[in-house]
């Protein structure tokens, strides 16, 4: 096995003795049944990654099942001064999945952690492991007979606390500007426990409630990062409203998409609509429905042009751009935005808009996985998108700047990304997901057969230099990938990387033997920092 | 002069020979004009402090006209480890005014940095330095006719950054959970420029307009904090809605305040209700109109009783509870939102609702000041609710935790805060502001004549009191006067002080000499760390 030159080195030079001595002591201090043995730990990698490379690979995986045995396998990592990896379901596809950015250390994982510790139906949250996922959530509201909902993902499987710690999206009023968490427990890398906000006042009622600290607030702090490891976090949850409206607009030609976003953003900064719309472009939708060759028979490596496009949009019944959305309210307040709605996007020619204003008990059973989704109702429908080229060994990654959600913007951002994708021979797929009434995360699909190593290459080379290009221009990710959080930190350059090296000072002063998640994001504790 | 001994201490000791030198060089970098005169610099104190008490006081007081002007001042407070004190237009009445923590060293005040450096109509924010004020933001906007409101306070002559930075609330939709700042520039303590969120790339357009970052996100960790000096802001604007709807409802009782509040919970989690409503008891209201001897020729110093309270309430025309909230739309959208509340509300006994829709060409002439305050017009109506006990010589403290916005914990909050206010011989005012839909700060005001030495000490006595009792009892409070915020910080004692451990780590390393707002909030540089 090796590692393909143009990945970032693995910088850490972790004994594989010391970690076994250190697994040793983890079981014997919390339980055998803790740590997985080699064949259950392998699963705890990039799926997406071809098996013959041999980057980003966990040295053992441990899955605690309370903060105190997660305080425990710190203590031990400190003292071994040992890597550790948490995460929480493991999921991450697209960005790197279950593995770390440093090979040979221990991956905490959390799914054994899956406890909704306290549900709310008056203030709306819940108090949650870091292991519960969007579908146990669910499942903790639907058993409780509690009227209220959680903004999901497209893919119900992940953890509330993976995805939230990564900023990961989520489509409900809730999701916007992510503001869905409230409060944190943290273990530290002096293995001791933190809880912010008003939770570090011992019996204080508003922990889950107050976004806020006596000093400075720490919740955003710890996400993307690597300053503690969270064992328990608040999640807003809302009631369900008398009915969703859900709304799917396209637009025929591809220069229609600077109307539909300006047009968006009047309707989302003026509160008629909430929540987190998404954009996608045909090729994006067709990906979620079947592989590339069910679609056209044309050589995979020639993109499809625009008449071919079209050819796969009119077959699918969607336009060049689609914008799906939902109202939550009153039905008569729906239905005065869904005029609203009506006429503002009316203007643009041969709109085709649709909606369906649907009640609580319709919710789970919604034909459109994507209305589900808006829905609060999980679901793994999106799963296989990333099999464009692969099939069912379909790899992908996501390149997601961060955009201002003003037509012109996003239009020409895209007629970029369209070009780069061409040029080095791939299709564009493009899901805008508008995070707030302000900004959108451009999410541009790269798909690749991971059995196939050359294709996978070039796939990884495209994201390198899409990366590096687009900084170039302007633009940064709202999350990288593992195997480019380096470069795309890089990218944030500002005051001679004032940034990255005031958060590295805080690195070095809360975990100075630099053993919680080193390299997140590219950010490195003192004893591992790259030459840069 | 002297200091009262219940004051805590001042623990820096700054040579006034070493300030002076330094207040030299710093004329000499950036110009005279930038040292204030001992005359000038006389107003940069708290208001509210009996004059013959020395303690909160400045060496020095600078106002810098750009950020590179605080890179220069921050570069020479650094050589000889002379604490700054940064603040926006200095006002922060009732929390200690413009006073420092620390005596002796340089208060940077921002008065000259007054511009507003972008304002964005389409996506709805402005980009401004840090003495702009809520007039300013208001002012800006008119001179420009565009169409967006800014979420103001009650008082409109504070700054938009000095507030924010310290968690202060506003009113208006982009208010709540204080979600309007979006990414700042600040100056480290080495005399560096930083910039947060998308800002950390140069030339990034979304820096104002997405609320995270690749990596750590930092907005909230500059809040209440010591770690920066931040000289731009970005803050959120909404455009304005067809009409406003302000609504004002009076319950008649005491105890109806649980109804109350648990409705308006409900009414604000479903999305009836945006913005930042507050309830306001009789005598708060009181307060605001005209000193305590104009309602009662009782001696002041026995609390006035329920039927004295019931019968202020009566002349005035309001409940013992009063709510003010404003509704945002579209006309139908209100006249069906206020109808909802109507039905809510009004199953409460003799409760009254009053409420009356404007549209944009009113606002700014709104007979009710508060109900300009809900419509973004900045004002001074309220300056004199501090006069209290001691009319134009009033001061007022603010004693201000957070709670669950849930009736029957709220009635309990006010019944204990009543108690613990008329035991001392104080008359309880009460204003909840409902900062979000799941928590509330309740703001009781001591009031004093700061003339009478002995009636202010008792206030703050009683101040220190409220403050560790209410620890006690699981409530903290979320901006603490400068007074009491060793003590406000010592209550969040979670992990044997886990979080301010923590966030001590991060001052040491982001600030070794310790010269940034030492003692803010109870987070001190390991120079100046009290014992604790």
């Amino acid at each position: 096995m090796s590692t393909p030159e143009f990945l970032p080195a693995v910088t850490a030079d972790v004994p594989a003795d010391t970690v076994r001595v250190a697994l040793a002591e983890i079981a014997a201090a919390i339980g055998d049944d803790r740590v997985l043995d080699a064949d259950a730990a392998s699963e705890f990698r990039d799926p997406f990654q071809p098996p013959a490379w041999d980057a980003f690979a966990a040295g053992g995986v441990v899955q605690p099942e309370s903060a105190e045995e997660v305080q425990q396998i710190v203590r031990v990592a400190g003292k071994y001064g040992i890597p550790l990896w948490a995460q929480g379901q493991g999921r991450n596809n697209g960005y790197g999945g279950a593995a770390p950015r440093v090979s040979g250390g221990i991956t905490v994982n959390y799914r054994r952690m899956n406890r909704v510790l306290h549900l709310d139906e008056d203030l709306g949250y819940a108090l949650v492991e870091p292991g519960v996922s969007f579908q146990d959530m669910y499942d903790a509201i639907q058993a409780a007979d509690a009227n209220l909902m959680v903004s999901v993902p497209d893919l119900g499987w992940g953890s509330l606390s993976g995805n939230s710690l990564d900023n990961g999206l989520t489509y409900l009023p809730n999701g916007k500007d992510h503001a869905a968490v409230c409060g944190l427990e943290v273990v530290t890398a002096d293995g001791e426990l933190l809880r912010t906000g008003m939770g570090a006042m011992d019996g204080n009622a508003s922990w889950n409630l107050y976004k806020r600290s006596l000093g400075p607030s720490l919740d955003p702090l710890f996400m993307q990062s690597n300053f503690g490891v969270v064992t328990k976090l608040g999640i807003w949850l809302q009631p369900k409203p008398e009915v969703i409206t859900h709304v799917h607009i396209d637009v025929r030609r591809d220069e229609d998409l600077i109307a539909l976003v300006d047009t968006l953003r009047r309707l989302r900064l003026d509160g008629t609509i909430d929540g987190v719309p998404c954009i996608l472009n045909t090729l994006l939708i067709a990906s979620t429905m079947a592989p590339r060759s069910h679609w056209s028979d044309t050589d995979p490596a020639q993109p499809l042009g625009d008449a071919e496009i079209d050819a796969i949009a009119a077959r699918i019944g969607v336009g060049r751009w689609h914008l799906r959305l939902a109202l939550y309210g009153d039905r008569p307040v729906n239905a005065h935005h869904l005029a609203k709605i009506e006429r503002a996007f009316g203007v643009i020619p041969d709109v085709a808009i649709r909606s369906t204003t649907t009640g609580p008990q319709e919710w789970a059973s919604l034909p459109d996985p994507s209305d589900q989704v808006y829905a609060g109702v999980p679901n793994l429908d999106w799963k296989d998108m990333g099999g464009w080229y692969g099939g069912t060994h379909g790899g992908h990654m996501s390149f997601a700047p961060v955009a201002p959600l003003s037509g012109q913007e996003v239009y020409e951002l895209q007629r970029w990304l369209r070009e780069q994708f061409e040029s080095r021979g791939l299709d564009h797929t493009a899901d805008l997901i508008v995070v707030g009434a302000r900004s959108l995360v451009s999410v541009a699909g790269i798909t690749f057969d991971y059995d196939d190593e050359a294709a996978t290459a070039r796939g990884y080379l495209a994201m390198q230099d899409l990366v590096r290009e687009a900084g170039k221009i302007g633009y940064g990710e709202y999350r990288a990938h593992l195997h480019f959080m380096d470069l795309a930190q890089e990218q944030y350059g500002f005051g001679d990387h004032a940034y990255r090296r005031f958060v590295e000072k805080i690195k070095d002063a809360v975990d100075p033997v630099g053993i919680l998640n080193p390299g997140r994001h590219g950010i490195w504790p003192a004893g591992l920092r790259p030459a840069r």
